[in-house]
């Protein structure tokens, strides 16, 4: 039953071999690992004015030359995103390229923020899409927390079912959104140029403003930069890529800056020009279209595709999350089960350890997530800047032709980077300090880890250690219940073993029991020694444990290995299990962890 | 750490042999079996002056006359129950008296209802103290369910550590509310007497009352008997007193009738002789202390104690439940755990059943139980009648020395039960209903759960079936996963043993890895045959399972049994399992349960 629900809810088995089908064209790349990029500009801008308005609504003008900082970044990071691209084609991103060139601990400081920052894309862009929702249809607002839990599983559930499938129906909403934005601001610029629009009421570009500071106007173009986390989406995810892979890609990263660059400046130039001031009940975007559109459809529109493209917006996590966890697996920094394909031949287990701990996050604050937005914003910074290091390096050691105009390009993206995260760092370090703490925390952890491995991989190497001693002869034990054919069918198998002892052992709770038993084994097995352990407090494994603590030393001894062999009667139905006590399950749990024995279960199947 | 929180909230284990020791006296044996009786004399009287309000405050003086039938019915109740305690001096009450004499059938009914019905006890007393609680401070109203989930774990920690234990710190708030109600009655007693109370002003007995109706006095009358809730506890609870056992219990069963008649009958004339008239917001008890005390100190100990016993009538479901419990697992219609006495030899599994159970009611009702309190009161007379008829049959069968005066009560016992019964569905239709369905299916599980037991006794006796089959030969098959000590390890053991067939089995997921692996393995262990599987599904299990099934039915028909050995590393700290795949722990569960094959896990122990 359970089997086929999944294959209902993600489908049938993939092979192997059909891997190369499950690989991506630009189109739809393009709509799944940019939908984090192109969400931001439904609030990148807003950010900049929020911060501007505490200065007054006379420096409001200040957010176009703002805008042309964070374009200038935007170039930057995609040029250098370009180079990295190619030169390290086989994906991996800020992670691989800070280990290659910085070293080890830069690199899983690129890593680990990134990992936690795609954990926070997802539960702080669906909470903001199930917002809108819940905006548009309040009698809805008692299921936020559902909504969005909801919302997570069915991306989850899209991305389980693999990559194409899930890009053939995101890429609708996506393109969509983008057509929207564009129609709008192209309304709106021919609105301005036939003159139907009053001049800006806003102050004009250059007007002094009193009270403006350095400190304000950083911390205008930090918030503005948030809308460029997602950027390194798509040199997480080269291998996703149809061949020529780094083509494709690069060509794809050119298209989402174009796209990006050309939305952003949109708004924040509409934004201006219509003279729209911030306020807490309604979105900037919002206001731009119904300074254009009025109330009608097409404002409906912008606000449809604006909540979709803030939930799809995970789906970029979903997409670069599973490669960079199977890349930290893969270097043993976390636990191996990342690495492994799942039926639809993605790294199914980081998808689902997406969604289990995005919808945590969702829980643990309500679906209020917004407090998490600085911290998602600085947690993409770091390994932007560590990764343009990295890239400065490689150029430094390497320079291979041309090596001076590819510096320039990654220097500028590293210096901007660091800025901008330093901005964050001074501007909100009353909400950004947990990552101080956090992340060394993470990195020690994926050290352990790594150590761990070492060790055990260590310890099963068959030319470092010596090998394994031979067996000499085998003793084993049968904890025995009653006269039952369980029993039997134990004992049988026990005998056809050639063990150099077989011993019974029964566990009486009372002295007179144990005689009767004694008495009617002998009767039964005459040839199989029985050991009879009292117990007075009603416990099975305690004496049992320690009875075979004796046996064992004595067998160690003469390099004899110790079996334990429980019958266990398996019931024809599964609910019969709780009208039988679980002792075999027990003594056999307990037994392999606690003491070095083997464990054997002789199943004996009833038949009704 | 688990077994150290355990010891210091339940105690050391006490051996079998202390089990004399934790017999009850008749004082304690009152304290905690009567608690639930007792606590009805706090809600018994205000549920008789509810239904006849309904007919004019004229009908109040109906309260003394119905009072008297109730006193009259407690009477012949407390005389059966005294016979049945010396009929059956093992305990089992009406489980086991209608099961002796009536049949299989009613015995389960009888059975079922008392054990749902203790879970009930639980869940309304604990949420009727909880709400007395937090009346008195309004502060802690929102945290009802927490503080009723509280009291029930504090109670089941009492009865984990044992009977005598929880009966010494219990017995003093139930004497404490005896005294309490006492000292209430006796000054109401004496103000009336000494003419300080104005006649009542209530109408004077026998005033006749318009639109009183036979339906409303018998719904008075019913409502009335919910007071004798519990009586039946100390007969099902005899294996708990000191020996003389049954003359200590039916003593006990005395002291409680007359206790209960005692308190019923001052609080009825008390409510008749001060006028009280029920309403929502203050309780008849609570009418009543105010107006002999006014609100000084002795009315906060009244109402205190009063809270206390409601919370504490629970205890009768914890003392009585376990014991049902255990009859009913002896005779094979519940599950076997029942039977087994805990560290404190207590029937901890029915405790914590019965914790659990209540817990849930009172989650999935909010703390708002009322709602089953007519269920609880019908899912009482119903056992009371069978067990009454039972002992009719009973002495109509045996016709011992002086039958006709015991068959006498334990009529009259019967008939009032029965009454009271069809009272109860008659006038509360549609609030017992439920009982109709809920009950018939529970004597279905009951059947069924017997059935499988009966089952399963037949399939395991050695007398009934033939022996099992001996096994002429053994094919070892052993998984492996890479050249390891692990996997070495597991193929010394494979070798030790007389197996007549070892085969290595390798799942490859890719045609090249699997020439590799089998050229590796031909110079490794040249003398172990290798079978190599290809999956395109990355599945382990998958092919495993196609393999061993082939294997299998060759073995089977030679009389050869085939062993899975499973090679399995346990890391020496247990959290570092989530870092490997528990393939190991899949495998296992997957062969044992869905193929007839003997799983052998051979751990390898890492030592760092």
């Amino acid at each position: 039953m359970f089997s086929s629900l999944k294959r209902f809810l993600i489908g049938r088995p993939l092979k192997s071999t059909e891997l190369g089908e499950q690989k991506l064209n630009k189109t739809k790349a393009l709509a799944i690992l940019s939908s984090d990029a192109l969400s931001s500009v439904a609030y990148g801008p807003e950010q900049i004015l929020i911060v501007l308005v505490t200065a007054g609504a006379a420096a409001f003008w200040y957010s176009l030359p703002i805008a042309a900082g964070v374009l200038f970044l935007l170039a930057a990071l995609i040029l250098s995103y370009r180079q990295i691209i190619f030169a390290y084609p086989h994906g991996g991103g800020a992670y691989i390229v800070s280990k290659q060139n910085l070293g080890e601990n830069p690199g899983l400081i690129a890593g680990g923020s990134l990992l936690v920052d795609y954990i926070l894309t997802v539960a702080v862009s669906v909470s903001a899409g199930t917002d809108a929702i819940t905006s548009a249809f309040p009698a809805l607002h008692p299921y936020t927390v559902l909504i969005a839990c909801i919302l997570v599983l069915l991306i989850t559930i899209l991305n389980l079912r693999g990559l194409t499938e899930s890009a053939s129906i995101l890429a609708y909403p996506v393109y969509l959104f983008v057509l929207a934005l564009f129609i709008m601001i192209g309304v709106g610029f021919f609105h301005i140029s036939g003159g139907e629009v009053s001049p800006s009421r806003h102050a004009s570009i250059g007007t002094p403003v009193a009270g403006i500071s350095l400190f304000l106007l950083l911390r205008a173009f930090a918030s503005g930069s948030s809308a460029l986390t997602g950027v390194e989406a798509i040199s997480n995810a080269i291998p996703n890529f149809k061949s020529p892979a780094p083509n494709n890609a690069a060509k794809t990263l050119a298209a989402m800056g174009l796209l990006l660059a050309l939305l952003f400046t949109g708004i924040v130039y509409l934004s201006y020009y219509y003279g729209i001031v911030p306020n807490e009940k309604e979105t900037v975007v919002s206001q731009i279209a119904e300074g254009i559109f009025g109330r009608n459809v097409f404002y409906y529109i912008i606000q449809g595709t604006t909540a979709m493209i803030l939930v799809l917006a995970a789906n970029t996590g979903y997409s670069a999350f599973p490669l960079l966890a199977y890349n930290l697996a893969k270097d043993r920094y976390i636990a191996r089960m990342f690495t492994i394909r799942g039926d639809r031949l993605g790294y199914s287990n980081g998808i689902i350890f997406l969604a289990i701990t995005s919808m945590l996050l969702i829980l643990a604050f309500r679906g209020r997530t917004e407090k998490l937005i600085p911290l998602y914003a600085v947690g993409v910074f770091i390994p932007f800047t560590l990764s343009q290091s990295g890239m400065l390096v490689k150029w430094l050691k390497e320079k291979p032709e041309g090596w001076k105009i590819k510096l320039t390009i990654n220097f500028i993206g590293a210096l901007i980077s660091f800025l901008v995260m330093m901005t964050f760092f001074i501007t909100k370090f009353t909400q950004v300090w947990p990552v101080l703490i956090f992340l060394p925390l993470l990195v020690l952890l994926f050290h352990r880890i790594k150590k761990h491995y070492t060790a055990v991989g260590k310890q099963l190497d068959l030319t470092t250690c010596e090998p394994a001693l031979p067996i000499k002869g085998n003793v084993i034990i049968v904890p025995v219940a009653g006269f039952t054919h369980v029993v039997e069918n134990s004992l049988n198998y026990a005998k056809s073993l050639s063990a150099d002892q077989i011993i019974a052992v029964y566990v009486a709770f009372e002295r007179e029991e144990e005689k009767k038993f004694e008495e009617k084994w002998r009767k039964w097995q005459p040839d199989i020694r029985l050991v009879t352990l009292n117990s007075y407090y009603r416990s099975i494994i305690h004496p049992l444990t320690k009875f075979i603590d004796t046996v064992q030393k004595k067998a160690n001894a003469a390099d004899y290995s110790v079996t334990v062999l429980i019958p266990q009667f398996i019931p024809k139905k599964s609910w019969h299990n709780i009208l039988h006590n679980q002792s075999s399950l027990l003594i056999r749990a307990f037994l392999l962890y606690r003491r070095n024995v083997i464990v054997t279960t002789v199943p004996y199947r009833l038949k009704e």
